[in-house]
């Protein structure tokens, strides 16, 4: 392996893309949780994706299983198992944005039936025994949805939390504020609790928030070089985005909808075309107005210690330029 | 009605305890803990205890786990299955009670190792397995410590939920005010979140607060009544509530220690010896002084509806009866 | 003056009595804040009745002015001047209890219409001004509905602090729980964010919780005795409390309503016929189920330093005779 | 209406203008304070400044009074009435920010002892009577400290919000966030119960808050355009500046400071150089990391009726060409 990694080296690579990264994404498709899955599966030299862990959150859990399986047959992937994870938050009543995905969750495309069945294994379940059986540092899990399954496993199991190489989550909003209250950003709204128990648990956290993602626009002339390629994945993505713009657009009067869970995959393939600082962040469980809100203390007023890697921006361009190779290499 | 009381006391049993009731005892042992344990198994015709289920209270697990294994071998039932159940509670971190129960949790005996392991599975997968092999209404909780086990087994499986036939806890306190604050118990307090799954769940609910446990004094008389009954487990049950008198006496300035657990049990073998509502009872999540607090709505005031039986007084004489009764049946 | 008190002493009296008290009562009439009026004015050896400030609290400000103007007039000390405080809470909107109350606040008699108005002067001005002529423990506030103006007179003029003798305010609950929530008592409900300015300000500091006044309720037989007096005063007493009595004992069962303000008259008459506690007692501001509750630390949990003489047993029998030898004395 | 444009422009004036606005400030200078205190001082045609009424904030009640007749003497305007008001917030402790402003709160500058004292009325009581004398709609607040004042009048005497004309203020943080913790703005943050009574009390409100303030940055090059006008004020507007950028520039990394209360002077004098929104803003009390945050709803995601007009953005080079031409008319 030594070897190996001198071959590398000489040629001009880094070990992080060298070796490829195992990891396991665990998510709520939502159309740009699908584009997500699409860019990870596309990427095969640097991510090896264990298996997809299903939770709810845009819409109920029974949606969100089908639709991991539906996408990761549209990526000519039907080897990559897919876990039923919680069916709702730690603590709190299920909220799902229907409003903003359609009743499907993927409206905007119509994915063939699903090809096979989701595992029998419960999702949280699956998280413990693989991290139990890995070594420590070997697996990256990716959130794309309210972080219940984490949370719940490491209440169920302790001790995994110190075998997780690293979380990286598409959560929160600061700068640019929530989107499904004023103040609170949908993955940590839905699940508080879950969100305050992965940020306090010591684990390597990065969150990718809406200062990230709404600076990732997908434009007109950027879904139409994800249509341009030509394949299926291709199509799908043009569609499943074209669908979900519609929501932002009216609302915050942008050229594009923001490519939110892409930017998770993103940031495992490209870190350096993201900025960000490692700060404090908390979630806000009592306030009257702010439930939700990820707390993030950029400017470093209030002391605490260091939690979290926070991301607040991206080169869009690059980004993009990432996405659209990634999926023209799929079916 | 004296006369078909009579008529049923010649054929030896009572209506409710004809059919012998079903129980998993999921505790964190603890004196009076193990003292329940004791009075469930010794009444074999009207409970049969299918598995105790451990947790993390007054003592870490893996101590509440031992003396569980320990009590059940006390009982001379080591065929009960010991299950470990959750090590932290849901949301926050532990808390323990070692300057109430010394440091292995039953300070006052010191019992023999335990003659067996902990079963492998996961208390919570236990939990979840057992009900959904069950017929709905067959099987009742008995929860003696935070209720972690079963908030999180209905945050897994929300189906297991409409299963459980009753949950009898051992938590809140209201008239009696807190112990561990000036308004939580201790139970709750060490999960709240938990505790607010379970009483929103709409699950059939008995609690059984600090203003009952409160009225059931073991008094020296008392405690020399399980003396006198001559055998291992009386012995045991005198040793164990004499230690943990020392706590509450020296605070309440009383003339014994207060039994809590073991009301779980007698409750669930004479519900008429004790005086409860059936009221709308909240877990106070958010107070800067009050988080955990049981807020039960005894005068109606609120309008909130009912979810709670809210136990609030007990016959002490015929309390102590009882347990002596029960115990005396043990080896 | 040193002369005088010898005096006295040669005649059997204490130093306590001896010294005439000199009060401002804050109040929001409500039948039995009339009676703590009318005992007050019935004890003039004891306290000097300096003024009356009203608040918004049982009723809207304008109707407890017009109130506490007619109770003095049935006194026949219309000498005794009224000013108006404040119409609303610190921080919420007012909340008003005409449904204990009736709609005048002091139902149940039909007193002849005020011989004067008001003062003009603001009460809360009135007690800044007052307090900072006096000399520092000179004068006493009997506070008998929200704490509204006591609070806001310390915002405003913080100095002045320093300068109140003492507080004896009705307010709060804990043993036996809230009023107007489960947990809070209407009193500090009403204006918990005064509450919290007095609590947290260094006074001294007396509170007269439901504790206390529940366990002096005014018996069918207790109420005779006041309209056995024969005198004016005495007749409107008994048909005051005939009219409040309504409520409570429709909720609570009981065999007579409490009698909750003339509890704070008689603790500066005769303290030593109730039991109470120096201890640590805040103001539960953020609860979702708790706002409003005094958390009252009467068995020394929380290690936070005492700040509030807290009580919670009377001599009813005693207390019932001295309201009607006091009532007695009145026209 | 060109014409009459036209016409008026002829005359000198606009509509605006013509009829001079009557404003109180209401302030804790601060350095930026101050400046805003001489740019109002320096458009006598379009405003009146009736008096001034200080605040604890930035620096103690002593020292915000001090500072505000220290600088009326600067701007050589010594007939304008300085009124003492709170020297602590409604319901919290005093917090001062000297770290910002110096112990002086106005360090960069050594200005005069002041000529006169302040007057005798308290603040509160001078905006009561002022108000109840005045027409509705007469007299426009300027806040630019904590809303200690004008909230404890509101409560005092509820009548007088409907006679204010409008209150602007300097306070609250969205985008920008917060600067004395992650979430909160100072001058909210210090006083958040009063915030919340002025926000809920249906007055007409501008909320001027580090959205906008951090997009007028004091760079060097402005800073020498005051320095250059050759006169006493714009050396003393200059030499506080210079002071107070410090702390901001250390922080943000910023090219100039933030110049926060004149821009509640200019957005009288010119609102159209201002961008914002009426939307919805509420005042958090209750978070653990959150207390005092203005949660602004601007993508009305809330459903929350309006109640506030919030400014995002300016010009800032025609704001600091209007605040250099107004300072250049001081002595």
């Amino acid at each position: 392996m030594r070897e190996r990694e001198r071959e590398r080296a000489k040629q001009g690579k880094t070990d992080r893309t060298m070796a490829t990264r195992k990891i396991i994404i665990d998510t709520d498709p939502g159309q740009d949780d699908s584009v997500a899955i699409l860019i990870a599966l596309g990427s095969p030299h640097e991510l090896e994706v264990v298996a997809i862990v299903s939770v709810a959150g845009n819409v109920p859990l029974w949606r969100t299983t089908e639709n991991a399986l539906k996408v990761t047959d549209l990526a000519g992937r039907p080897d990559v198992p897919v876990y039923a994870g919680c069916a709702r938050p730690m603590r709190r009543q299920p909220i799902t944005a229907e409003h903003v995905h359609g009743t499907t969750g993927i409206n905007g495309v119509d994915l063939a039936p699903a090809s096979r069945p989701a595992q029998d294994q419960h999702g949280v379940d699956f998280l413990i025994d693989t991290l139990r059986a890995s070594e420590p540092g070997e697996i990256t899990l990716c959130v794309l949805g309210p972080i219940t399954n984490v949370a719940m496993a490491m209440v169920k199991a302790p001790d995994i939390t110190g075998r997780i190489a690293e979380i990286v989550w598409m959560a929160g909003a600061y700068f640019e504020v929530g989107n499904i209250t004023p103040t609170a950003e949908f993955n940590v709204y839905v699940d508080p609790e879950a969100a305050d128990v992965v940020v306090k648990s010591g684990v390597k956290l990065t969150m990718v928030p809406l200062d990230v993602t709404h600076r990732a626009l997908a434009t007109h002339e950027r879904l139409d070089r994800f249509r341009a390629l030509g394949n299926r994945a291709g199509q799908a993505v043009a569609d499943m985005l074209n669908f979900s713009e519609r929501f932002d657009l009216g609302k915050y009067g942008w050229i594009g909808a923001p490519l939110h869970d892409p930017c998770v995959i993103a940031y495992l393939l490209q870190p350096e075309i993201f900025v960000g600082r490692h700060i404090n962040v908390e979630i806000e469980l009592a306030g009257t107005y702010t439930t939700g809100m990820t707390v993030a203390d950029w400017w470093g007023v209030s002391k605490r210690p260091a939690n979290v890697t926070y991301l607040r921006d991206v080169d869009a361009d690059a980004f993009f330029s990432l996405l659209v190779e990634r999926v023209g290499r799929l079916p």
